[in-house]
């Protein structure tokens, strides 16, 4: 075990969904594991709590109101453990929410206004996935009123679409609505999740992330990343992007003499696209990604077989129960595989756009 | 880093207490990060969840019922999540929810008694310290209930008083009161944590563990680990004991040829005292507890001054406000220093007694 972990000191605050009782890597969980390995403290900031319905089957979320979350942030401050150096945010279920968590992040911005730099906010705007929509539709516009706060944003496809307003249907729609959302809300960093198009360097069973790190005159520095799809579904792999650039990007920024001191860790215009500490955290998250999913890959059949095999007749024969079987299958095999997340072996190389 | 996790696979039900939204490493937070590290996929069942009270002031904790205990479980039935293969049982408020946590522990073992050894439960009998009780008085005849279901126990000396019925005063009342568990309620194992006694074999700045695991007849085979104090209050380091003696228990059986199978992991009559599991596993916990709360303490200091740094005057010289920052101090400083908990260096030896 490497003795040294891999980010320097770094206190995050990460706010997503968290599930209360439950074996699965889901939400803060993954997230806050994840963190905590790579060697940072964590305060976690649960937007939704799930319980277990007294009806057995299902379980059941209650979203915290916003004023529990301003509640339990004021909570952190009396007790002097608001000194973040990051925060990272994820699923928050409702606009006002949003807007709470907004809020805390532009209040943590305000207090280190004297020394650039030392908070840097990763927001991942969780609002759907495939042209639709699963939180109410005011979180939109509530997202896109808190962009210029952000340093980082983590859209997929099309959560780009809808805050940048832009179609994308190709790679150059793609770079678009990069250079739109730099040009409107004045993001410093962009990195685009599971971009799904086909292009003519790569076969189709490929996916790809597109990043971008703005210049002083905010104009976008485009990098793309390309990696085979597995085809298979797994719960809980946004929280763990997020949670792994986080770390990446302040490794990557630490390694840059000075960057960390200026001002959203926009690196010098002179900075070869390739070199910018986004490309080289996205590739090591990446890496991470994909031999994580690929270990889950393996082990999956494993576990369902296991699982079967303590099941009557009459429920295997009940697709619902399979359902609850296969979604054990899916959970990321995130604490037998630390070597993944600390030690992955970079396949995958960024190449500029 | 190790490629290899110090644990075969294992899952453990954990349950504690549980702190919602702080960086304070207590409870149930510090047992889940350090069965996981470990390489353990964990469900925790909290015990209360704390949020912060509207005040501001303090932290505010709402127990968990005994049948909101129960119907997390049966969600984890219901989901096929159920198949554990050990429980880390902690701090427990009420009698209650004592005997629904008896009773989850009894279900697991009676669904296994096809096959002896493929659940092993670790009860932490939380109830007082130092001579004072700090939950209803009924915990006590609850957790006495119990106690011919579990496999190990982790008692402090007052709590083994309690439990023993023996007035513990110095080494042969000690012994005799783990003769006594191991008579009445024939518990195979037992740890007796942070024994404050004087002794000819060591200096008074230092602690001891005491344990034993018993022989077929239910004689008790006694060592004793002896370890310097470290002069600071810490906070959560009954629930990283507990996590690590889950772990290294489950290791050292694994490394004998088919005790894994025998009921209650118990060793042969033949086997020395000092090569029973128990002991081996107390040893490698020591030497993590030891290594990080060294390592909390050296940075205790900078954390305190740190925070100091950001605070007003009139705040420093408020004596609640300090007791926060100290508190913060407090906090195991485990993220950090995953060799301490993965590859600690054994400098403490068990003895026989």
């Amino acid at each position: 075990m490497a003795t040294v972990p891999p980010v320097p000191e770094t206190r995050v605050l990460a706010v997503a969904s968290h599930v209360r009782t439950t074996l699965q890597y889901v939400g803060n969980k993954v997230a806050v594991f994840v963190l905590q390995s790579m060697g940072c403290d964590v305060a976690a900031l649960n937007t939704v709590q799930f319980s277990n319905h007294t009806g057995y089957q299902q379980w059941k979320g209650s979203r915290v109101t916003a004023q529990e979350i301003e509640d339990l942030y004021e909570g952190l401050k009396q007790s002097y453990l608001d000194d973040f150096d990051m925060m990272l945010s994820g699923y928050i279920p409702g606009a006002e929410a949003v807007t709470a968590v907004g809020k805390i992040a532009k209040e943590l911005k305000e207090k280190t206004k004297e020394t650039p730099g030392k908070f840097f906010w990763v927001l991942d705007p969780v609002m759907g996935d495939n042209g639709r929509i699963y939180v109410a539709e005011d979180v939109v516009p509530a997202y896109k009123s808190l962009l210029s706060s952000a340093d980082l944003i983590l859209p997929n496809q099309f959560e780009a679409e809808l805050l940048s307003g832009i179609q994308i249907k190709d790679m150059e729609s793609l770079t678009h609505a990069i250079q739109v959302l730099h040009d409107t809300h004045r993001i410093p960093h962009i990195v685009i999740t599971s971009v799904n198009l086909s292009a003519p360097d790569h076969p189709d069973s490929h996916l790809s992330v597109v990043g971008s790190s703005m210049t002083s005159t905010g104009k976008a520095r485009l990098f793309k990343i390309v990696f085979p799809a597995i085809d298979c579904y797994f719960s809980g792999t946004g929280d763990m992007f997020g949670a792994l650039i986080v770390t990446r990007m302040r490794e990557a920024v630490s390694q840059v003499p000075g960057l960390g001191d200026k001002p959203n860790w926009l690196s010098d215009d002179s900075t070869p696209t390739l070199e910018l500490p986004l490309a080289r955290a996205a590739e090591k998250v990446l890496a991470s990604m994909h031999e994580l999913l690929s270990k889950t890959s393996q082990g999956m059949t494993a576990i369902v077989e296991r699982t079967r095999h303590d099941m009557t007749e009459a429920e295997k024969a009940d697709q619902k129960k399979l359902q609850l079987v296969k979604s054990k299958g899916a959970e990321l095999q995130l604490v037998r595989n630390l070597d993944c997340l600390r030690n992955p072996a970079i396949e995958f190389r960024a190449k500029e756009m």
